[in-house]
């Protein structure tokens, strides 16, 4: 399917109907978002893929009790790094040299680049991870739609309860947004069959040729 | 070719050889951003296509003189929403009421839901009008790889003067990100023979089964 039908395809499914996902479809979906770029190519979040029952039963009254959570196949949490640290760019040059067989020494020159946002609050290095998170999430419900699974981002949470149930803060991760990943139940959910509104191609797009 | 294709192939060409992008690959780009979700369907967020090579010329200094500004086909600018404003809630009820063909009055709960979020301030809509962005970006970057079209996401610019050139204060928008597109240069893009390099998935992901 090409992208833009797959666009087309999608919408926020607000019903699912508990089917499970087939394992090679979830394993592309996750290639795809593990494939996303990021500012300097950090990757700044981790993603909880959370598929065990009682987990989802739990999540489900910290998400205003949307039903998605529990007849999802599986809920992806993007959780984004709480600040930029030294320990994190480290880490990151070592993963450079290695993938590309260079020294670290030859990597300084980014890896100063890079520590020049250690200056920045922790605030605002999380408003900045926060953000490299949704290229993934935009990235991941077109993959999703592509193989012809629902995606439903959900920002309709809150994150410092979630944060404390999947124990994000010892890992220093705060918990940005959801994609529940299933299919949508047409019996049941009024959207299915309403159109898509999006905002005019000549308002969204101005050219300056 | 399939999306994981599209992202194994596209990287953030630092180079670029000025060839223009052909007519149709670039609506099949723009109407890709346009599809994507946001927040409520908001799309809180404009986006000028600029071409003109005397406008690149004097964008190229507030983007650190990166050469892919001027050696690009197109640059995108991603102007957010400075605020949510209730105009800009008015217009989206006016547009859902009118693709959907029902009574603006069917839509106040909705309409309602997304007047809660005025309560926050300017700074903290605007932060979250920008990760909304993130996801078009995101978007608009697979859909140019899928027609073979380079895209360099870039942050490294004056956001400030930016605005300043392309008069986005006045709308009541603010740049957040550029994506300029057209094709690498592999005689003179160091990157281009570089690994691709990604967190391991087993560490990105943690599965809770």
């Amino acid at each position: 399917m090409k992208i833009i039908d797959a666009l087309k395809w999608r919408y926020a499914a607000k019903r699912m109907n508990g089917k499970s996902i087939p394992k090679a479809k979830m394993e592309a979906i996750l290639k795809a978002i593990s494939l996303a770029p990021s500012s300097f190519g950090l990757q700044p979040y981790s993603i909880i893929v959370v598929q065990n029952a009682d987990l989802l039963e739990k999540i489900k009254p910290i998400a205003s009790m949307q039903p998605q959570i529990t007849e999802a196949s599986a809920v992806l949490v993007f959780a984004v790094w709480d600040n930029l640290t030294q320990e994190r760019i480290d880490n990151y040059i070592t993963l450079i040299s290695k993938v590309r067989d260079v020294t670290k020494e030859s990597l300084n020159p980014i890896k100063r680049v890079i520590e020049s946002q250690l200056v920045k609050t922790p605030e605002q290095n999380f408003n900045w991870n926060a953000k490299q998170a949704y290229i993934a999430l935009g990235i991941g419900l077109v993959a999703a739609a592509e193989e012809n699974i629902d995606s439903t981002p959900m920002e309709g949470f809150d994150p410092e309860m979630l944060d404390e149930v999947l124990q994000l803060k010892e890992k220093g991760l705060k918990s940005v947004v959801l994609l529940a990943l299933g299919y949508r139940d047409e019996k049941t959910d009024y959207l299915v069959n309403l159109k898509k509104v999006r905002r005019e191609e000549n308002k969204l797009f101005t050219s300056l040729n």
